[in-house]
């Protein structure tokens, strides 16, 4: 097999040669077809993670074929394609993963392989509407938009929505997950190009999260919003305050913009707001997605697909978060 | 009729005698036998609440004998001993207050007076158990606190629950809602008093929230807990984040120490932290709670009980915050 190794922080990942997985009890060999990747596997090869370990395989998204499966209920997999639940060991508890939690891909071997070791309980089968690229487009940002915006936020057909820093995978696949549940969706972006993006998938209006009084816009063209899904946190977090109606929720997954310095909580209470944290999903939020991605044939945007080979090439470009959609590899030999 | 009535800010409430009242409508008056304090009333004479008008009867908390109604259905008032829902126009949303949402006391003349003019809709039986000094004790505080705790707070029996600052109307009410409903409760406290007070009602364990490591003690002795009732705020509100389970939820129905400085979102996220704004609540939390006092016969707390001609020393009182539980007043002529 061949993979992307992490050995040593700020530098490119390794490409190496290994020798072939073999399947264990319950756990079977995927050969992978595709992987995609995550802000997180950037944030490893910087250093800027928790118990981070060397040597490990990077990749929490990937899609394939069953491969190899030993004598066990597991074997009944073999042949099928699959996309893999890269949330292992969320534990007993609906409200928050327990403290075994782990994400594929670092310190357990991940997706940027041409083979991996999965335990059966976290394969799925692929969405027949589509290809290997992008089913592995789905998992992780899939489960994260889909437990923010649906178990946490707990979105209603009709509700007004703002999707934040439209453009990385989780913010692009909840804008898809939203207008497909009924929602009316308006996103910011520094990018006007990401907003024009935006728009051709669903979104009503965009906003430039550095204009001068963007949130007045947005209220005076589209209204208050029930829902915010926010990733950024930071000064601009007070703005998410002011558009937020009476009784809203803003659900955060990430805080990229850094701790807001002030949390004007005369403002939470006398608006009833419900300001949710949120992060990735426990096996029932994976399902949940995938049943609504098959129920409403949702499609995750891709922005590129470079070879395992260029996975280096890959990391670069989301330093840069240049894309719309997923960046996804094609782990093919 | 006799009445406490603003008049200036920073200045005692003037004891007027006025015409007697007469009923109108569907609006009947109720002759009052006691009512009750809320901060609310000293923030009004600081000047420190919005909207503030001149002359008006201050007091949102009254229980006593509807006296006169005219021919209208609200005449099968006529005789009864009721307590009034101090919250008026909330709106059809229950998520949140409208923008009509008015709170009995400044401007529409309120219960710190021996007549008052409610309409119809806005009264309730009193509880049998409780007798007027007691009701009185209970509106405003009991339906920020069943609001905070259920509708918002969504508490469940066998959870663990924390009352910060114990010691005022709402927090001292929430402790024996919490209790009634069968949750285990910890409080917080600079009182050592307080504290012994609070386990005399119920309290398993009362820290001093000016001690080092408060939070470390607590979830040795006590463990993280599942729900927080705050309506302090400031710096000291990133121990809730610290002392909440995983999943957990924090409800602020108030920030009288600022702004916290700084929110750690990551904290938020990661722990999937549910942070709740709760003010006052609807005419459904209203009827509800007193449901839930009726059922498990449940008393108000009652500080201490001065004429309604020393409502000045009573408002002095509330300004260095010493009571534990309500101050009320005899209206009683």
């Amino acid at each position: 097999m061949k993979a992307a190794v992490l050995t040593q922080l700020n530098a490119p990942l390794t490409l190496e040669q290994r020798e072939d997985l073999a399947p264990s009890g319950d756990s079977v060999v995927v050969q992978l077809h595709a992987a995609a990747l995550n802000r997180r596997d950037f944030w490893i090869t910087q250093g800027m993670y928790p118990g981070i370990q060397f040597p490990a395989i990077l990749g929490s998204d990937g899609a394939g074929v069953v491969s190899k499966a030993s004598d066990s209920p597991a074997a009944s997999w073999m042949g099928r394609e699959v996309i893999i639940n890269p949330g292992w060991k969320w534990g007993n508890d609906p409200r928050a993963q327990g403290s075994a939690f782990e994400i594929l891909g670092m310190p357990i071997d991940g997706t940027f392989a041409t083979e991996i070791l999965v335990p059966a309980e976290y394969l799925h089968e692929k969405p027949s509407h589509l290809n290997y690229t992008e089913a592995a487009a789905l998992p992780l940002a899939g489960l994260t938009a889909y437990r923010a915006l649906f178990t946490q936020g707990k979105l209603q057909p009709g509700e007004k929505v703002l999707i934040s820093g439209i453009g990385g995978g989780v913010a692009t696949l909840a804008l898809q997950f939203a207008c497909a549940a009924g929602a009316d969706v308006i996103v910011t972006s520094s990018s006007a190009e990401k907003i024009a993006s935006a728009i051709r998938y669903g979104a009503q209006y965009g906003y430039n999260y550095n204009g001068t009084d963007w949130v007045g816009e947005a209220t005076t063209e589209f209204g208050l919003v029930d829902l915010i899904i926010d990733s950024a946190g930071g000064v601009g977090y007070r703005s998410l305050l002011d558009l937020a109606a009476p009784g809203g929720r803003i659900v955060n997954y990430g805080a990229t913009a850094g701790p807001p310095p002030k949390l004007d909580l005369f403002k939470v209470f006398w608006k009833q707001l419900h300001l949710i944290g949120s992060t990735m999903g426990s096996p029932s939020d994976f399902s949940e997605m995938l049943h609504f991605v098959n129920e409403h044939k949702i499609k995750p945007i891709v922005d590129e697909t470079l070879p395992l080979n260029a996975v280096n090439e890959a990391l670069e470009k989301m330093r840069h978060s240049t894309q719309f959609g997923k960046i996804t590899l094609d782990c093919r030999d």
